[in-house]
């Protein structure tokens, strides 16, 4: 397995490359291992899809500790970088947040989303207050040795106060303003309109996040607009449990199993999705 | 909810019903979810969809306490009965089988599997073993006065030693000894020909269950034959892992999200899957 730095590194320059990867976003450990063996050459967790499949509906309700107990499964059998989604970071303060950022890393994590969505309101976390708790997660940065690549994800488009039309200009701001207090990459939640996109590309120096979602531009002129980064969010869930709930419906229904085996995998293949699976180049090795 | 007891009895009831019951087999939170809103009667677990998901080859691998932490997570958000595939019970000895069993009723099981197939080698387990362990669970089930249905699964058709039709008649013989020693209901693995699905249900008493798997006759004729049960195995997790290989595939190799967006269900719809439904008088209320 490359080490963490290697890693860490791995993950750091695909925000540097040119064009668009693609994250997905896996909540167990066979989802992620099917991404990692299609060929992806990072996954990330969708915090979502990680406490749904625990029993937990989205948000901080799920405890942190059986949180990053999953975080700590899914990295121990792969072998590309894992980001992992820390929602608000399962703390008020910025040293708790700082807290959470170090045990996602002791966890496996090489990168973290961290939102600004305020985990116990409608609305979104205050400016300052946001920007502290980035501050401090550069501080860590600095003692890590290894950085933690930070995706600064902002809620205010949908979350915020206002009319569309300052919402978009808030988000610009906290873009910004996340950019400078150490984010490695901005993430606008909701954010799918063309034009839209090429003004956060214009406005927000460094690395675009989108996330995958009814409305968003196909990949190729994400692409051609210089998006560098679209991750699945919980699409994999949604898709997922789709197909499950077509499976049921067609059994019920029509009495047929057509979806549950056409396409499907063989239990030994899905044997080896349980376990660190061995690619060799993958790692450079 | 319904308490232990109504559903106990309803699981019962589905084998002495008449017709066909489908039983999927569910791995976590959200697909036993989905199928209790599909509509199905009753669930199991996949045993292997559950190691596997948490990071564990399919057998016994997984330290029996974080296997019933699963089904205790799913039972708990569940108000239909739910059947647990114990594999050969987690021990050697019928003292420890009874362990997992009264374990997993209290995790929430009204049902259990538990098979011949020896988990520490490619063989099966010796008949007087497993007929041991078989009336060990009876005389648990006289204490629990709620008894737990059980479901011996024989693993002699691809486990067993000798040709086709030695094994064919040793897995016979051991399904009627099963039913002896007090199971309510016999399963033996990769039994799909038709004229072996009616020898067994020929030959030996009480319902038969049977497992989907390429070359099963369809359900309308294992109606007509009158098989009793029809569980999912671990084929939804084959499903799942087969729509997600697509997904990734799709998008590397031609830049397209079809996959993932078509037949999706929502964040909302997601979301409901983390806790116990409303299902107004499908637990009697």
């Amino acid at each position: 397995m490359a080490s963490r730095a290697e890693r860490a590194e791995r993950f750091r320059a695909l925000h540097r490359a040119a064009g668009t990867f693609v994250l997905p976003n896996a909540w167990d450990v066979p989802s992620a291992r099917i991404f990692e063996e299609a060929g992806f050459p990072a996954l990330a967790t969708s915090s979502a899809g990680v406490m749904v499949s625990l029993g937990y509906p989205d948000g901080e309700e799920i405890p942190r500790a059986e949180y990053l107990a999953a975080v700590r499964r899914i990295a121990s059998r792969l072998s590309v970088p894992l980001s992992v989604d820390l929602v608000a970071g399962f703390g008020h303060s910025p040293a708790e947040v700082v807290d959470t950022v170090r045990a996602a890393v002791d966890a496996g994590a090489v990168g973290i989303n961290l939102e600004d969505q305020d985990p116990e309101g409608d609305g979104v976390l205050p400016l300052e207050l946001q920007l502290a708790k980035l501050r401090a997660i550069a501080e860590l940065n600095d003692e890590l040795g290894v950085p933690v690549v930070v995706n600064a994800r902002t809620d205010v488009l949908w979350r915020g106060p206002g009319e569309p039309a300052e919402r978009l200009r808030e988000a610009v701001r906290r873009c910004r303003e996340y950019r400078e207090a150490g984010a490695d990459c901005v993430y606008p939640m909701r954010l799918v309109a063309r034009e839209e996109i090429a003004l956060f590309l214009e406005e927000v120096p460094g690395p675009l996040n989108v996330m995958v979602r009814s409305g968003l531009p196909p990949l190729p002129e994400l692409e051609r607009l210089g998006v560098r980064r679209v991750s699945f969010g919980p699409a994999a869930s949604y898709a997922t449990f789709g197909l499950l709930r077509r499976v049921g419906r067609e059994i019920l229904e029509e009495r047929s199993f057509r979806s549950l085996t056409e396409g499907a995998i063989t239990f030994d293949e899905l044997n080896r999705l349980a376990v660190a699976g061995e690619r060799p180049g993958a790692d450079g090795r």
